[in-house]
């Protein structure tokens, strides 16, 4: 392309400090060095862990940012030594990386790579290196990503290529929320055909849970929420049984055992409270249930009764559903071509990328499912 | 026998009371009723669990009682309905039963049992039914066993029948502390051949569980005590490599992070301290770490932050090694006959039961590994 080796300026939505609206900004993206793609954005999901970092993760360093890491687009360019990747590819950059080659990433127990933004940096949530600019100022890249731009620039090792034919704005989606809920269900917590399952929180990752619950073949699946709203949308993607917390007088977990003689199989954490943890731990039946946290906090900890755990139950945890993430992202991007996952159904709103700031909004106040802000034609 | 039908007056160690120590009394056994075992007993074990009944599990309704539950013994008679078991059989009581017949039963995945003293009063320690009494007084039975007393009677569902030739003073130990931590890391950690290992806490299950590490080919087995007089001990059982926190500044699971390249593949807890479970946890790699709460405690709840499962590890927890037990005991008993697995190296002490405060004061003081009380020859 004509922009090849040059730098890039274009639109973005930078976050200068934490607790601010986006501002829409022109900044210059550099071009890939050795390794790097730098890609063309098409569409972009609005994901709970941009608001965490914009309103919860106020560290130092952490700003100014680019949020967003749940998009798709197109290879405009790559760096020296990217041989797998050219102009033109449809791809979804990765927030988490998959090298091929490290001893977590060729273990198929794991999902973690030694290499890229997560195990290096685990506490910041920003790249060392980033390749945007803005009124004279680096910018850092959020999650080693970076959606919310016109342009970005993704390490190799952090990108998946995908079906040419896939809508962008549909498959941007499994950049993060879908595969980590329905990863969760099929790969961590390995549902299994006729059991009980409980989703806890029906947000976009619980619903993908639910769904994850469903195509492995659960006969019945108990989805819980404070907001009985979730509950048609819920049934939408397979719950048979819906539980608000609000309208009980006796803890939940009582609840599910009842429903269940003795508690669930599986249960899954999408919301990311240590209270909900509990719930979920002890809302699964002894001998063999396994709880499975898919919600992210980190303020405080976690707890539980030790015999919660020497009664049989497991308590597990992923990132990103279990998927190696350049394997298992062009796998789900087929599962949906197929028609065996769905992902228009979590789309709730569509807005252009300068009302980033209203698809915030809508998401704070758990007013959609996903949001999806289009930057560019297809 | 003569016996049979028939009231026995035996001798038996009675807890009248918590914190004070045991008094041999003669008993009055009842006659086994339906599906009833009475056993005569040869040689028990003195467990931790048993102490923390005593001094910690200070509970009404939990006493008078007749501690022990790690026996073996000879059948001296059968109640009705008993089929599978005659006079002369050579048994070991069990804490846990297996009745064949329940849904924990009949899934392979949980060694639970839906009938028994387990399933009906966790919270009690104590069997609805007893048939011992004394000075006119009803004595519970621990756990459904109570094997400091020359009879006890216990339901066939908790009885194993193993091979005659076994000798009772050394495999009266499988009736608890070594199916627990062998079990543990076999059956429940799943351990590896070349993968590393942690066991927090060298009692006898700890001990157990580094032969089960040993069992399974770990490569690396970290054996983690603040008593360095265990060390050696470890050594027999297969441990390679020894840490003393109180020889370390850093947390524990640093050192061991250091010495294993991240983590160790597997950890075991056997001491029964939230504070340890933490530890165990945090000393896993993230990816695949799996870590197994052996050690019991119940008094206050194990925590960690939510990082350390959603980074891919898993937490686990199981009762007597996760061994199914009328099935796994006489396979442990063959296993150790075939000297697959160490009894003998446990047992540091033998005493005749009427010592049986002796050995509680050695236990308490950390001065033994096992003691043996004789109660009858074999």
């Amino acid at each position: 392309m004509a922009t090849a080796s040059k730098v890039i300026k274009c639109k973005a939505a930078v976050a200068w400090e934490p607790n601010k609206p986006l501002v829409i900004e022109e900044i210059e993206v550099a071009p890939p060095q050795a390794n790097e793609i730098r890609i063309k954005m098409v569409a972009t999901g609005v994901c709970h862990t941009d608001l965490y970092h914009l309103f919860e993760g106020m560290h130092e360093g952490g700003f100014p940012v680019v949020l967003g890491h749940e998009g798709a687009g197109i290879v405009e360019s790559v760096g020296p030594g990217v041989t797998e990747y050219q102009t033109g590819d449809t791809v979804i950059p990765l927030f988490l990386s998959q090298c091929k080659e490290c001893r977590f990433c060729k273990n198929p127990k794991s999902n973690h790579c030694e290499k890229g933004w997560i195990a290096d940096r685990q506490g910041e949530m920003s790249p060392a290196e980033s390749r945007f600019t803005c009124k004279g100022k680096k910018l850092l890249q959020f999650v080693g990503t970076s959606t919310f731009s016109e342009y970005t620039v993704v390490n190799q090792m952090a990108v998946a290529k995908i079906d040419p034919a896939a809508p962008l704005d549909k498959v941007c989606l499994l950049g993060c929320g879908i595969c980590t809920g329905f990863g969760a269900a099929v790969n961590v917590a390995q549902v299994e055909p006729g059991s009980t399952c409980a989703v806890f929180g029906l947000g976009a990752v619980g619903l993908a849970a639910v769904m994850g619950c469903h195509f492995a073949g659960a006969k019945k699946i108990i989805a819980v929420d404070i907001n009985p709203e979730k509950f048609e949308m819920a049934k939408v993607f397979g719950a048979t049984d819906f539980v608000n917390p609000k309208d009980r007088s006796k803890p939940i977990s009582e609840v599910i055992a009842e429903m269940t003689n003795g508690g669930v199989d599986f249960s899954l954490e999408c919301v990311g409270s240590v209270g909900v943890m509990r719930s979920a731990l002890e809302s699964c039946v002894k001998g063999w249930g396994v709880s499975v946290i898919v919600g992210w906090t980190d303020l405080c900890d976690f707890a539980a009764r030790p015999i919660q755990l020497i009664a049989g139950r497991t308590w597990k945890g992923a990132l990103f559903g279990g998927f190696k993430s350049r394997d298992g992202v062009p796998q789900m991007v087929q599962s949906y071509m197929d028609k065996k996952v769905k992902l228009d159904e979590f789309i709730t709103h569509n807005m252009p990328l300068a009302q980033v700031n209203d698809a915030i909004e809508l998401m704070k106040n758990g007013k959609c499912i996903r949001t999806v802000l289009s930057i560019s034609p297809q």
